[in-house]
């Protein structure tokens, strides 16, 4: 009897996170090596609590794979879940391996950015210690591009461009008036500002991209921000973008400025939001100037209309490249993106020790912050112009784009039986 | 001597404003009737300062009017003006006509909204008293969907797609864990909830749409909100519309009441929110679940890059019809769409005088909004549905999408001359 495959999805969700489970369910499928392909829900929190799905129930045809791809947010939902250890709860790998041994999975699969592979990493390890015959093998993907080791992370570039897009339409809008208006535009990425930097490829011959970008890379300077904002004030409209991490050097984060009780998530994460709000009204109230707060919040993550289709493919082949890892007889390892040149974009996946990408974060190199510290260089612009390239477009169906779910799909399943 | 034309924007932009310069342009050249075609920068402000632009040095190639219907906010500038009575500053009069006398201008064409048409009226009426034989013909365009006797504006249609997409997408994300948490999502529209109701245009078999949609139509109820949203946490992510422009029933907006509520900084500044940021607040408080306020903010006018190709068609088409008048001898008229069926959708354009439209605002009908009056009825799908069909693909360059602008249009123009 073949071993069956399950796959989970945890984390943020991205644009082009169903474009790895598209990839790990058609590869495992197409191989003929495997037997059911089971999506738990909600990772592996709905894992223990046996919520669990038959893949092929859901994805019927080819169509269904392509509104896959299209399709932004977790198909499968998922979970902000850090295992314990097994020391601090050993009944909670005892359950897992128990459910995974009566479903007869051979192949685990797990979908998401650092404390996902944590969790990869964890139940390898267990698994080993219980001579357990299941591989398992994580898929990056983090719109962050925070992830260690691999030269950029699946679902980067659709943020980066959906940033760069929108930045430059903001910047044309903010432009209309003679009259001065500043804008601050508040883009996520908690350490890392690899979001906050891709406003820069908003730059051509038609747009001059924000005035400045704040990483949460440097320390933020509240009289500079000012004195750099009121400069741009005397010839144009500002339009500046933060990144929702900015610190100031004393450690605190500028969102918390506005308020002083933060809200920790369960993995001791400060839930960020208010950076945008808190700067704007500051311009306004200390350089006199109407000033335009705008975060994209969630939008940016699950704005799959305007996907990479570079990204898209990485993250379909991420999940190729994981179920062949797998039928190849590894475990306890991560796929990476190696890029093997940029000119031309070439770019092919490998796997790593899982060991050398969990908990651990990959800021902007210090040479790629431009020298005012409020820009990034041309190095980044050459590292990340690729990831934004090409479209694929959505299946647009009654003026909107159409997606795949699971309780649509269950309604047509009803219908039919 | 062929008189000459000139063409103004004015008041918000939207993804479709420049669809209408075009389709002026282009029918004024195509006629053989008219001389130049000029442009005055910021609206009637900049003429007053003979801020003006010879159209043809800038659209210059066929490619130039497609990179001009596919550019967002207003490509000539725009301005809010408020044109005084000739009572109150007859000299502002004096020198419009001495400037456009000078000019030799026959056709004067003015894109905008209520305000725009009031500065129609007035010129015309002002023309009329010293004779002058300039055409006046306004273009309609608002976002806001408010103007009166049209069917609807061009720009709604874009701005709504934009809108029915994004709502879409934030859902698709929101239901992603399955833990609760609550998102307001802020629309644009001070007074008319036709913005706010495109929401409605997200729901489909694959999308179950907003729980709620509050439009500015009906008095906001906090504790009604607030139940609401509660009854929605039990057994889903609740996900809630609402119209920047909501009152209470003693008058005062939403997005007011954070002033009164406000956090002061540590700056002693008082940190005001909008209505998604006050009502989000709310909710995380009174129903102890996080709550993400997301507003569109400017995004929602100038996401070109997701317009309706049936909006942008018939934004295009108002300029002909314009320019077509204008040649017919009309003056002191405004365009507006006529919708000679919804099944086919086939809509036609005419000509009103503009005291039909000017600072008059059409609000939802209230026959179209639903019983619990936190949605709107299948009239208004119907009537939206037709306005935000097919897309107009951006011209896609290095990943992000071309503009035409006329900074960049010097650039290259200083570089050949």
């Amino acid at each position: 009897m073949k071993n069956n495959v399950i796959v989970g999805q945890s984390g943020g969700p991205t644009s082009v996170i169903n474009a790895s489970l598209a990839g790990i369910f058609k590869s495992a499928i197409d191989s003929g090596r495997v037997g059911m392909v089971y999506g738990m829900r909600n990772g592996v929190k709905g894992l223990l609590e046996r919520r669990v799905i038959d893949m092929r129930e859901y994805i019927v045809e080819e169509i269904d794979i392509e509104l896959l791809k299209r399709t932004p947010s977790s198909f499968l939902g998922s979970c902000r879940f850090k295992l314990p250890t097994p020391e601090f709860n050993e009944q909670m790998y005892i359950d897992i391996f128990h459910i995974l041994g009566e479903m007869n999975i051979g192949y685990f699969f797990y979908i998401g950015g650092n404390d996902s592979m944590d969790t990869i990493m964890k139940l390898s390890d267990y698994g080993a210690r219980i001579n357990s015959p299941i591989r398992f093998i994580g898929v990056p993907k983090t719109i962050d591009n925070d992830l260690a080791v691999t030269d950029h992370s699946p679902g980067y570039g659709s943020a980066a461009k959906y940033i760069a897009t929108t930045v430059k339409e903001i910047i044309a809008d903010a432009n209309v008036y003679d009259t001065n208006a500043a804008t601050v535009v508040e883009v996520m990425g908690r350490n890392a500002g690899w979001l906050a930097a891709s406003a820069a490829l908003s730059r051509g011959s038609d747009c001059d991209g924000p005035d400045y970008i704040f990483l949460p890379e440097i320390d933020f300077d509240i009289d500079k921000f000012l004195a750099k904002t009121e400069k741009v004030m005397k010839y144009k409209p500002p339009v500046i973008v933060v990144s929702e991490g900015v610190k100031l050097a004393n450690g605190k984060y500028v969102s918390e400025m506005s308020s002083e009780t933060a809200i920790i998530d369960a993995f001791g994460h400060r839930l960020l939001s208010g950076t945008a709000g808190y700067l704007s009204n500051l311009v306004q109230a200390k350089l006199g100037i109407k000033c335009r707060g705008i975060e994209f919040s969630t939008i940016q993550r699950s704005a799959a209309h305007i996907m990479s289709r570079v990204d898209m493919t990485e993250a379909f082949q991420a999940g190729s490249a994981a179920v062949q890892a797998a039928l190849d007889g590894a475990t306890r390892r991560v796929v990476i993106l190696k890029r093997l040149s940029t000119i031309p974009y070439v770019c092919a996946m490998d796997t790593v020790d899982v060991c050398e990408i969990a908990n651990i974060e990959k800021k902007i190199p210090m040479e790629w912050i431009a020298p005012n510290k409020a820009d990034v260089t041309q190095d980044f612009i050459e590292y990340a112009y690729p990831l934004i390239q090409a479209e694929l477009l959505p299946f647009m169906v009654n003026g909107i784009p159409r997606h795949i779910t699971i309780s649509s799909k269950d309604q047509i399943r009803k219908r039919v039986n």
